[in-house]
């Protein structure tokens, strides 16, 4: 069988579990992982033995046409980086986490895939992702009715990229707590920075929005050798929704998840970009596809299976 | 607001349940219930004021096109009842639940429902439905594993009604217990006729397919009365997968749903019917619709919201 061809944008936490992702896949390639030229060279085991290049057209030279571009790279760059992609004929699926400008991107993204005859998928992890569809679904089942999200316990990456740029932090990781109701306590380590006082450095965490609306402990720990020792990729939520299906209350949906965080937005990521190769063109969040897309297989077959 | 039109075939469970959840929506409004001859009259409180026809052609001539037919006659009859309407060019939604067929009923009723440029959706309930598309997502999340659907405790329908042609049985409900493991028990209870013995009773249950492959626990109950206090609309689902997101093991996903049985298929039909409304013609099972056509309201507003 011919398999379609990805490459993967950058070699973080996201780029190396994509790289796992599609060496299990039935239909998937890699052909190669996107660096900039200063990381060439260095994490070596992580590449699993694909390429590495700075150039997608090196890629393109050597493998032909790219199917689709999985972006590893930080939110901040996700759109700049779709439209690279986008502009070159490549369908491309991103994890942009920010809630608030989610629904922008698809507006900026849609016509330029339109234009190139491609698709984007943006926002394809598990929140926002998997947890989109959840909250939509539960909303086509419970019309009327509240649902709380409770995210952790796990690793913030956003809040911990923000205790780190705080005066007299050295270094830090922050984690999310949930306290119910949809409401979080946020336990952020911290390595002082030599001269720094404790309760001043946790009154400037505080105030930062990122903070400032949850509950906060700040713990301080010796230098980062220990801070380490604190931190693992394990994450989970729990989803709740009680409500009326017409006339009829108590009606109660959970979703529980607990997860190795990188290794599920990547493998959403991936399954999203089969998604991508039967979606017309334009620009997508996760509760825009059927869900028959993501799987491998042909659509009654996985019918007769699934539903 | 101009307002969806649906009928509702059948005042049984469903349709009772779909007239209130179509009452509490923002847009739609019932047109009318189809109803057999015999059945006129009765119930009225159940219609909340609808009013009640024999034919689909009156309904017509007075509020003129009708949007969707919403199914609430039995299984058996949802391949005949979704021809009739799809052929007056009115889009169906139907609650088919024989999970051997739902294949074949989707390659029937996609060249009916294209020619005559209307939408069929089918099996839109709990399971088949959107225990369906919970199965798919958990596939897109964790590729490898294994996904148990532990079902109950509540009442089966098909169970019972087959509990009830058994030979010495005069009345009978069945309902199904979750063991784990997608494992179930079958608690029948039986009211005999006068002349029956329970023991042989006991093993021609035993004996039929339905029952021949599940642990099976038959218990007697003296008349009809007794038998109607044991039983209600209540059930639930505990859904597990547990498995590996690329090469990543332990991803735990559980999805636990507890509610009224006809209240939930009744709102996820009509949830069905407003994406039927935005989907191309065909026929489709609830794997193949983006969740986001299943709520009131405009794409880009629903993924600001719930993305």
């Amino acid at each position: 069988m011919k398999k379609y061809k990805a490459v993967v944008n950058g070699l973080g936490n996201i780029g190396r579990e994509a790289i796992a992702a599609i060496e299990v896949s039935g239909d998937f390639e890699c052909v190669g992982v996107i660096r900039r030229k200063q990381s060439i060279g260095k994490n070596k085991n992580d590449l699993r033995g694909i390429d590495e290049y700075t150039d997608i057209s090196d890629i393109i030279n050597k493998h032909g046409k790219v199917d689709v571009c999985l972006q590893g790279t930080p939110s901040r760059n996700a759109k700049e980086d779709n439209i690279f992609y986008l502009e070159k004929g490549i369908n491309t699926v991103d994890s942009f986490d920010v809630h608030g400008e989610i629904a922008s991107m698809v507006e900026s993204l849609d016509p330029i895939a339109k234009k190139n005859n491609v698709v984007a998928i943006t926002s394809s992890g598990w929140d926002p992702g998997t947890d989109s569809i959840l909250r939509t679904l539960f909303e086509a089942m419970i019309p009327m009715g509240t649902t709380f999200t409770n995210f952790g316990r796990g690793l913030s990456m956003g809040h911990s990229v923000v205790a780190r740029s705080i005066e007299g932090v050295s270094d830090a990781f922050s984690i999310t707590i949930p306290l119910g109701g949809g409401k979080h306590s946020r336990l952020v380590y911290v390595v002082l920075e030599s001269n720094a006082n404790f309760d001043d450095v946790c009154k400037r965490i505080k105030k930062d929005d990122y903070f400032a609306h949850d509950s906060l402990d700040v713990r301080e720990v010796k230098n980062s050798t220990e801070l380490s020792r604190l931190v693992d990729s394990s994450h989970g939520v729990l989803m709740e929704r009680t409500g009326a299906s017409g006339l009829t209350s108590n009606q109660i949906l959970k979703f529980d998840m607990r997860i190795n965080n990188p290794a599920l937005t990547s493998q959403v990521m991936l399954s999203s970009a089969r998604a991508a190769l039967r979606m017309q063109a334009g620009c997508y969040t996760l509760i825009d596809i059927p869900p028959v897309y993501f799987l491998e297989g042909e659509r009654l077959d996985n019918i007769a299976r699934l539903v």
